[in-house]
């Protein structure tokens, strides 16, 4: 058991690791390692690396005595399957340079899984009892592969079965718990914090700008940036063993990111745009009809989206062709022949046209090209026409945007229209 | 530029890393890396090991000079945009011991990007053409922050931005011609093939099942498989020198699934179900509407992510309110209120509606209670209605499917309905 760290103030060290050839080869993205680096940093250890390596074990070996050298915890995700690929614990018991034997209580566990199902078990199946000698076994409770705990060099490590969902009830159940009991004590505990602001309709460098004017002083609290295309997320994280400090460094950061950022913050608690949309129909007990044309669907989906959305959301009506924009939305055929169908005058007349019909209390249109094709010189791909229609007046604009990509413009076009909703309805 | 291994046989070794805080600490899954990693491999390279790091000069620096001793080709993503975190260059000079100077290339390349735009550079855009004094721009025409290639140790090392768009063109358009035509010679060529089955309608553990028979024998060829809810995807993959072996047992392999999955599959060629049924619809010259009422503009907005579905794709109209069901669609009230409008026959009444007011071939529709609340001990949450209307006929049915999670019910139930079509489409 490692216990040195537990009376001086630096904090553990930790590296996660994930194995298989699925994972190098790219065939599948690990999202693994994400969920244990998060669980690892809320225990307050702190994470230095992420590494995958494939179904290797010389490679795996030499990653396990270079952890070995350098860090206080590891957890390592894979390959303790009953397959030939299965070669984890092979590598952990040749890094320790300790032997593999049988484990009566990792064989008990598999036989005691089992014995729940109505399939026997076989000869492959016991192999995954062979575990290195100074291995305690971790239960798996949901799956046949047990986990296990051991030491090599100066580092304890857990490994775990690459199944998320095993993985995860095993990190919760077992292994946390385990991390805190052993390593992190009372007296020293690293709280971590953070704060995240949900930003539309900023470029990210302005964003940038805006934060890096010298009246922005953060200090000690750290600052990051997270495009989530087209949201950008503002992330703010301290960690300190004084949580008085470290939330009060948290707030005063808030404070200066939304007064950079102001108006166009359309969340502090991770609600996507349609929830706050939403949540704003819903208090001013309003209701909403949708008319699209270049996001085809994309604004309803994502409104009906959000539970409860039928409370407030009446209807859409994806009208790509002009004779449908005309039959289903009455919009004129004089003002399509005169502005064309993208122009805010067909815009304005669809979110009049929706509402309408609908019996809304508002009415969002969209009409754009989204390309990748029929663009022209003066309508190019990317040109997108916005319009909200409300019980006192209607309200458009017209922009271009530089993309070329139609699932892109799609995603941007929609977050515009929903986020006029968002600005009217705050009016 | 490296050119050691040209001659003989041994693979070039690769490496791939991602930085960022966002990443370790597990905010954000790395999805950079599987794609990096899979184009390397098609090269030919032998990718040995992902490793992510933070925000941290220092680490980061540590990093790269053991992987200048280790490895031949090194793809390096994030941490080069304009902000303080922004640390890539440094730790990379410091890697390799020359300073940071401003590269005129990549400056001009800067400037170049603003120029298209009409928000000026700033100050902090320019620190992004601070490289390393050894580097070669990589441009990158998407975005504002250049790439870089350079030598640490025995390694060639391309740095890429961390947006996964700016990233990928790069990956495709740059690194991965530069890595072939300065490293990969034809005399020595790992050869590596895969095939991508994409399903729809098994579940993920009879999938397996009927994968595992006796009779489906797969020799070198491995078999992943993975779930893209609500899509399975089947992938055989091979690696080998001999070209025409490997493409054979892929080939036999591919069989095999086939037999085996039959229906299910959808596609062969990695293709959406949209894009599959976007292609029969314009092959048959036929043209669709969908009448959506759970599935809330799901199923138009994926038909309309289709470059082109403009040919094919008239119209969509999202009811919610029942009142719309019959006022837009034409449902006779008596058959909602007999049946409700979760039932079969107002969905068959709802895409024959569609289909007529819109002129369409085809016209889908979809009712149903996608939850989490709203369900009854008849309708539970989880209850699908589907039904096409066609030239000829109309076919419907109803499901009653586990899941409680709204999101994951509108995503499966729009795949049911496409499925549906493209079925019909192909009868």
């Amino acid at each position: 058991m490692n216990t040195r760290r537990k009376q001086n103030h630096a904090p553990l060290l930790a590296q996660v690791v994930s194995t298989g050839d699925e994972v190098l080869t790219g065939a599948i993205v690990d999202s693994n390692s994400a969920y244990i680096a998060a669980a690892l940093l809320e225990t307050g250890l702190h994470v230095t690396r992420h590494t995958t390596v494939g179904d290797d074990a010389p490679r795996l070996r030499d990653l396990l005595v270079e952890i070995g050298d350098h860090t206080d915890i590891a957890v390592v995700t894979g390959g303790l399957g009953p397959t030939v690929d299965d070669i984890t614990a092979q590598a952990a018991a040749d890094a320790a340079g300790v032997k593999l034997i049988e484990n009566q209580e990792a064989l008990l566990s598999i036989q005691d899984f089992f014995n729940r199902f109505p399939r026997p078990m076989s000869l492959s199946d016991g192999k995954q009892a062979m575990l290195p000698e100074n291995a305690i076994p971790v239960i798996n409770r949901s799956g046949t592969a047990p986990g296990f705990k051991m030491t090599i060099g100066k580092c304890t490590l857990y490994f775990l079965p690459g199944v998320p969902r095993e993985m995860k009830t095993m990190m919760t159940e077992m292994v946390i718990p385990a991390i805190k009991a052993e390593h992190v004590t009372t007296d020293y505990q690293q709280h971590y914090r953070e704060k995240q602001f949900s930003l539309f309709g900023l470029p990210e460098a302005e964003v940038n700008q805006r934060l890096k004017e010298p009246s922005k002083r953060f200090g000690d609290v750290k600052l990051g940036m997270l495009a989530r295309f087209p949201v950008i997320i503002v992330k703010l994280f301290a960690f300190g063993s004084d949580v008085e400090a470290v939330d009060r460094g948290i707030e005063k950061a808030a404070g200066h990111v939304r007064e950079a950022l102001d108006k166009w913050i359309f969340s502090d608690t991770c609600d996507s745009l349609e929830s706050v949309v939403g949540a704003l129909l819903k208090e001013k007990r309003v209701t909403v009809a949708v008319a699209e044309s270049c996001t085809g669907g994309l604004i309803s989906d994502r409104l009906t989206n959000v539970a409860g959305s039928s409370d407030y959301f009446l209807m859409s009506a994806v009208t790509y062709a002009n004779e449908a924009k005309t039959a289903i939305l009455h919009v004129s055929g004089g003002t399509i022949e005169t502005h064309g169908a993208v122009s805010e005058e067909t815009a304005r007349e669809m979110a009049e046209g929706i509402r309408k019909i609908s019996g809304a209390d508002y009415g969002i249109a969209t009409s754009g090209i989204a390309g990748p094709t029929g663009g022209t010189d003066e309508k190019p791909v990317g040109t997108i026409c916005v319009a909200i229609a409300g019980p006192n007046r209607i309200v458009s604009k017209r922009r271009v945007l530089p993309f070329r990509d139609r699932i892109a413009n799609k995603e941007i076009f929609a977050h515009m229209a929903l986020d006029m909703l968002r600005r009217e309805l705050s009016a």
